[in-house]
């Protein structure tokens, strides 16, 4: 398999959730579409980054990003960095004539994100934005019980991302909680999911009315004083789509229990689909028509048979894998796009995905001021 | 125990229900606050009414509600009838001196529900709305901790009430379906109860927004034709409370495989609430600063203890009840409200709870109609 | 319908579920099979049956339990009191030509059982052990789908009853504890519940290996000193069926958390059943042949519907039952028995059920106590 | 840290596990205790090893088990062949003086695992069985929660092991279904995973008794003709424990529908634990005098805090981790116990844990042949 010069931005969470597929993709997922180079690693604390860079097996590292730009041996920029670090860096990997790979949300509003759309479309390099929730095997599955019509028409669809990790008065002020570098709070963290989710599953949206909340608004300044939260701590929106169906989004980080809640339900005219992030390896499936009717009820499919989506490149059923997964997959995928001339899209989430998901945070940010319902417009 | 005399108006569903509780509160509710003593029941029907009363043991039967309203051997007047067989029976009755337990929802429309909470305040009887699961022993503890202050204060309430049971477009136009006989569809039938809920544990709404739908418009009527569905088959909300939590709302008979779902997750600053109807017996509840750490998670409370909300006049623990025990426990309250001059509120509904009921009922249609936020004015 | 005259033994636990289900079946299993006419209730503490005949509606009481035997106006004598009142008072019954439903176990051991079965079968009249649980929905369901061959070849029943009421050391010496009135502890309480359903839904055993164990010997009898534990607080069996399956059987009084807890599994060719007792409304059914395969898994079919068994006495689909329901059920069947001259067997159980019990009970401590396999003789 | 050559005998199922977990643990269990170098892989297949070594990055291949305990490059000899060929290439490499990582069951039966065991005391060398469940965070947390006493008193243990692999009539003669190279069938296979958590988790067992069952004797060998089953497809015991806690022990691989359905349960007399491998991440913990008491109830714990054992090397909370983790968890400690001189015991297996466990489930063939209890001598 040929290799893929990676050069990585980001040496924290994301950075280590990414490394880690790169590392495993050559005998997991086998025979790979390419083989990952780890050439180059970016952070701008010098010495975590070097840390991180004997830790993961990169050759080198840098605190300047525009270091990866110059790099020839860099065929794939991974922008795994702070909501306001994607659309500079990225736009110039575009340039540079570099794929990308940029976790999401693509961009802090829509108009960022146009910009870093037009970069990679005029250059024509392969783009993805890590809504990595597509490649969860019930989710995959999901897709395709939905897209060859076994749902049937599409009336509801209900998704909330819960987690509770703010809840604490005394939880500081980070960059995820201001404005200029986050975008938004839990809307474009966790919030940008639900909207993938639901554009991947259902379709596009014709209309949001929504609320946004901050319940916590000033924090304090490890080192002194207080910040004031820019962002919203949660939001919920009612939904219409083009097809029809109806819907609710919520996203929240005071949610006390709810570790890492992602909760989605479809309804179709020929049953039910119900899928719970802490629950991975599970889809809970209704066929409305199933014979015979005495047994009729909510399957838990144990979504890791040999026959599932992904499952192929794993272990015998019931041995369950687990999030990182889900990004040995994703990026499996891109790799295969970029070495194959495949399509990123439906499977993978393009930039335009992360365009219109801004689109569609914006829209709902705009509700919320506006107390009136918004129509999306691309 | 004093008898109290019932005249019943309706045998269906609610004529069942309720009737049974009048027949279990004496042994089962010990010593039971009064005896009931079923007068007489009505219905249109004279065949079914006149079967109903031999069947559940009423001394006579009618088909003109106005003979109810004359009886003097009646107290407690019982109005389980259709959604526009509320007001003008129990304005009457009220009139006449009689209390009053009306079904769900209260009226078609608020300005009806104004005119019987007139009534009722103008002759001073005891109005009670049948929101029966205000008595599900897992909700009244929900309350109870609520109330309490152990849940903190409160950031998110989030409710769905999905049934499936009119997806299939065979299914015939009824009364439920007719705007004129029922006000509205799913939002009145199931959405008044979420609603109820909603106020019950967490205040008052200060605005919502809302989306209606009717997936099927025309339905076969029995006999011949068809029927226009006048009513929504589903509607989503998002509302902020007058305490600055926020939620989301939602019903719907659109759901495959939802029986009776009603759930109803509640998140407060020191844990959460969450209820599932068809899981009647159980109440999940997360307590955030729990020791040991190690072992915080989701509490599976089995509400069924001698120290649980009106266990006492059940079984030992484990030996689970339904849903036709709410009626009891409503009922049973009812009759201690007129016994002992005890206030129905907060406990139970009354007229002005089902009056503002439907004015956030009006509210959701009016923002769905109008596509804005629509500001609560009782 | 016809009048049965009841003469109930017992006023407690079982006196109020079984008065209850009289009380219900007139109206409720509609039209009923007979109509159960309360006529008198016998217990030993005069005070206690005097309130107990006020409060459920019985013409009369007394606290000699032959005066039940020798009124002529009780058809049907109802035992209702503890294990050694079960053998004399029955066979005594049956003897006066009355018919019989005594609680389980059905006596203390199987020499006692077997003079009951005697008894009935000289006499002719109807006879019935209260295992109620063969009148669950769920339970039933999972007969038929067993007994019409869906499940395939039975490879497997594990079963479970499991309760935490006594873990209390502090819990004093009552009458289940001792051996002389009651015969065994967990074993004859909740472990002939479960040896029922083996038999009722897989079939005879062959042979069984056990333990039993008493945890704590001594109990502080109330008015002071302390008793002896005489029975067992738990025991764990193996058990292999006629029909070549293997299977667990266990009881316990010692596990924390667990109310009411009886689960049942049972693995065929084709299939898979799981019931809780605590999930009472629920079956999992697993079919394994089931088309599409992508989303084979554990139904969990809410046991609801107007076509599953004994609904259509009840409510709207997932308006959920509970316990006492299963007397309801349990004694509509029986006096259905009676008045059509039906068999009590296969839905019910028989005192010949009752006898074949007590047999595999005895089988269980005898293998407990000689630490080697027992052979069933009936 | 230091490097550990690594030798692998076998490159299947167990081959990936194993070498994943040498992949991960330098940059996932950081800083890693040692960096596993892959020396050399060993399969009878030369294809089909060459192809593994090229796939997981070993230096060499060899279809000869002595070449690798002749390569003076390795350390460490990881046994993944089948049961068959434990014995005498693990007594070989001990003798060569390298430590030890055998696959599960250590050996066909008990005498075997003698042989091994002396061996490996004989000669010094760091000696584990990969026990690999031990290694999960929720049974690590059960382990810690039972040993500081928070459980209280242990007084009952049951554990099943259902599978279905094998239900199909024409699924193959394998060498797992013949006792010359199994020694047992699901009692090796799985039973001994459930015997080594309950000696783990309660103790030593005192006596078991216990039934067997072959329900398939006769398989198509691949190629032509048949071979005869000679292990069990099943088997139940009961246990006593040395503490006089009592269980059942069962595993099955006819149990449709249970993918890999490993569920444990202990109750104490301060609580009760269950753990359900389907749902790796998950714990179930209920406290018996847990207050407030009105909330009391299993408590469903997301074992993926930072504080949870083996945590700190994943992912933020509720970001699962799954099955093959075990393995990273598993030999991280072997590799810590081979460099900085720590006992494997207790948290992991060793060889004389696996001498106890086959000496137990030969107690529980002998049981069920001979039918009656036998007691364990070590």
């Amino acid at each position: 398999a040929p290799e893929i010069g990676v050069g990585m931005l980001g040496y924290a969470f994301m950075g280590k959730a990414h490394t880690n597929a790169f590392k495993k993709i050559p005998y997991m997922v086998y025979p790979p579409p390419a083989i990952p180079k780890l050439v180059a690693i970016c952070g701008r604390n010098e010495e975590a980054v070097r840390e991180a860079a004997k830790r993961y097996g990169y050759q080198r590292y840098t605190t300047d990003w525009k270091d990866l730009i110059r790099d020839e041996n860099i065929q794939l920029f991974d922008n795994g960095g702070p909501n306001d670090a994607h659309a500079e860096p990225s736009i110039a990997a575009a340039q540079a004539g570099k794929h990308i790979l940029c976790e999401k949300p693509l961009a802090r509003n829509a108009r960022e994100a146009a910009q870093m759309l037009e970069a990679v479309e005029k250059t024509g390099v392969v783009h993805m934005v890590a809504h990595n929730y597509r490649f969860v095997p019930a989710i995959r599955l999901a897709y395709d019980l939905i897209r060859s019509g076994q749902l049937g028409e599409i009336y509801h669809f209900r998704a909330v991302y819960l987690q509770e990790w703010i809840m604490d008065p005394n939880f500081p002020f980070v960059w995820r909680l201001d404005k200029n570098v986050s975008g938004s709070g839990a809307l474009g963290d966790l919030g940008s999911h639900i909207i993938d989710l639901a554009r991947f599953l259902v379709g596009e949206p014709r209309k949001v009315s929504a609320l946004a909340k901050t319940f916590i608004k000033q924090r304090p300044v490890p080192g002194g004083g207080t910040g004031e939260v820019t962002v919203d701590d949660a939001f919920v929106a009612t939904v219409e789509f083009e097809n029809g169906a109806i819907g609710t989004l919520e996203a929240s980080r005071f949610c006390a229990g709810r570790k890492n809640h992602q909760v989605i339900e479809i309804n179709g005219s020929k049953g039910t689909l119900v899928f719970n992030l802490e629950r991975f390896n599970e889809l809970e499936v209704f066929w409305k028509d199933e014979q015979p009717r005495e047994t009729q009820g909510f399957h838990n499919v144990l979504v890791s048979e040999s026959y599932h989506p992904f499952w192929k490149h794993w272990w015998p059923q019931g041995h369950i894998i687990g999030w990182e997964h889900t990004f040995v997959h994703e990026i499996a995928h891109l790799l295969d796009c970029i070495v194959n001339h495949k399509p990123v899209a439906p499977f993978g989430a393009t930039f335009e995905d992360g365009y219109k998901n801004a689109v569609i945070c914006d829209a709902i940010l705009q509700s919320a001021e506006q107390e009136k319902t918004i129509y999306i417009r691309y």
